[in-house]
């Protein structure tokens, strides 16, 4: 029963995975508590029809996407709960935003925290479960719904500094 | 304070969102319970390096991707703690399938109930969790890699009868 | 150990409660599934200034009162998690309303349930964190805004009938 | 996409809100941390032979105010599930009183943390979660039973100082 | 990505492990709804000292065994958020005894359902938290305690009829 | 409704427990954060038979035993949820290991935290609940397995410094 440590990162190795291919939760106990934040995105493709419903939201109580945003933000905070290996971080900040147009709506979350691992997971978990809700939302009228290019946009504080997605600097 | 009906569904409306804008959880109250069946999958884009990384599960206690699995089965389970407006249902069966290939791993989520409402969101919720997991298990090594063609395959059960994506009949 | 019968409710006891003074979740395994509803109200008294803010939700993205309505729906969801020995029900419906006018926010909510068990407690447990949901909000602007009149007002279904609150049927 | 800052608490406005409407987690990356501590209380209205039922909770096992006083402690920890908008916090300690006297259980929460943000959500989510577990012991016997007076009494810790509520300077 | 069949019980089979070795929760759509019931028990060793401060529960709010007590029957209604491939079940009652005595903590829990499988999981689950939080409470005066005999005593109900431990027959 | 204070751990008194016997979250709002860990075991006793069946786990996708340790570490995060009392500590590390021997299955949890009070609790529902995973797995082939020995075997950090049990110095 030997504590066999991670296949460090910097060689290529997956971290939570040891050396005898069993997973842990990593020890992050050295880590420096710092200032982080992460963006990340994703998108539901549908149909301009289907769309021009989610704007009906204009309406008096129009809570077609705002349910989506509150579903982001909820879900941010349940990370650990979800993905077995996270660790739980004090989240400091959570903004979901929400877009549609054309055929598809645009989702785009930050996240931050002060604590020792990086956000990138709860920005994820936030865009993803917003895209879940939409597409809860819209199901009744398009079953056929795709939600795609879900990924992590940046992410700054901790030891590795600042990083960006090629895409976004393609942009 | 009225209880405005939802617009039906069958004159385009969404269902979750009544005539005033406001969401509701729709009431099924009258819904007949029946078998249903949902199939959805998800693929997570990365790098044949990153591939060959996941497939070091080959070792003795190999689980970089059951700790996937298991996260998208239980994920499943807590779908209507996830998804707002989503009716609570008693899953009767889930099954997650991975295969990592090429510089991809694809996910695909069959999920079951005898209950009065379908199970593509318990199925759409266990493979984007199972992406998630993936995505934090990889993101050491590549922080760009991307989820994407999350979508319902297949639907079976309840008075709408059964449903393919029409990708899925074309492929 | 013996399995001590709780005191008849008949003849005034509590149900939840045993002969011997100890708790338990009550046996219901002989109820009757039917087709159940109820309705509680909450009211949260604060100021006609603050009522002015939370209607600027009128703003194009205007969600102050739309986060209370989603809080309220998805505690329903969580009663049995919150409520030790509450049974668990699998909700077929839930409407949340708030109307926010002179000095005070009035939610209302309407749970329903095809199951062995009343929903009393489901639409009491929405009306209270959509409440709770409120005062976050208004809370950097009124910190001595009260929560009060948290009643049921109506519930049918099961063996007992329909019942309505005195308070209700005067009003 | 713009991150919009929320209206600044000094002029009036809803922090949770920003100039467009929309809802988020405000972002508290660059508060202090400083212990903090809040007071909350609720009362359960009810009629004097009801409270003489709970008080038989001094049988051997006399457990009816337990169960409520553990149902709130529990609650503490969970009201940034609960509260969309809520930061999750590391709670130090939490007590929760209950009192049962004339037709009245009046409930009183004290909850603790070393943290950014105050713990008054913590105390109310406490004391409204004990209230709603006394009315499900009792609402065999009083379907009619009020849970009323849910205020902050008490606040201290962060950069605002001290806070009582006037009701209780007045008492 | 075929859905192999799991190897069947009555093999000798695991029936959670399919025939590629991949865990999965189980097809149970086809199994009948009965009424169910499931019997566990656990042991906590400790001294005869600090049995006597449990029992210093006896005073006027007393609460050192019912904290136990609650904790078990909310464990009971967590079991699938905790067991990954049980199925949810709606529970139709539970039941947590402790008795303190000697230099011990004997927990019992009889848990009901009506529903398409066992509920021996969720009787274990209870009786294991019990113990665990017995534990909680007593850590500051013994951290050598012990948790012990935790089995399941009883079942019935299912197709497979009614079941006792030898243990408990032998007793 | 005075806030009366523990008995104080060092006379022999339990902490969880105040003077007039109501349970209460101790505070802890004056402790130190220092690094701390904890170590706990459990055994599930059943066939040498059934054994073999689990290690067939060593067949292509062998998960037999993986599920089990994800459980434990997943549950590790959920301690707080399930035992009343236990303060949340952001946990740094969670390593479980599962050895299929004999007639036994012998589990091993080491947890960390930065924090304020230690990570045995945390530790024991880690191997408690990946025993009740191992006990689901295993239940349709042998329901007369039993869990035992289920204790804490180390713990170090905070003021009263390291710490083993007894049973592991004699081994």
């Amino acid at each position: 029963m030997s504590d066999a440590p991670a296949q460090p990162a910097e060689s290529g190795g997956l971290t939570h995975v040891r050396g005898d291919g069993a997973v842990h939760m990593v020890d992050v106990s050295e880590k420096q508590i710092t200032k982080r934040r992460a963006v990340a995105q994703a998108a539901v493709i549908t149909t301009p029809e289907v769309i021009e419903l989610l704007r009906q939201g204009r309406l008096p109580k129009g809570e077609a996407l705002a349910v989506a945003r509150i579903a982001g933000i909820m879900a941010a905070k349940k990370t650990p709960d979800l993905v077995p290996l996270c660790h739980p971080l004090p989240l400091t900040g959570a903004d979901v935003e929400l877009s549609a147009a054309g055929d598809r709506v645009e989702i785009r979350a930050t996240v931050k925290t002060v604590g020792v691992t990086g956000v990138e997971m709860e920005a994820l978990t936030a865009v993803t479960v917003a895209a879940l809700t939409v597409y809860d939302m819209i199901k009744a009228v398009d079953k056929g719904a795709v939600i795609t290019e879900v990924r992590v946009l940046e992410k700054e504080g901790g030891k590795s500094g600042p990083w960006q997605s090629e895409d976004r600097r393609d942009a």
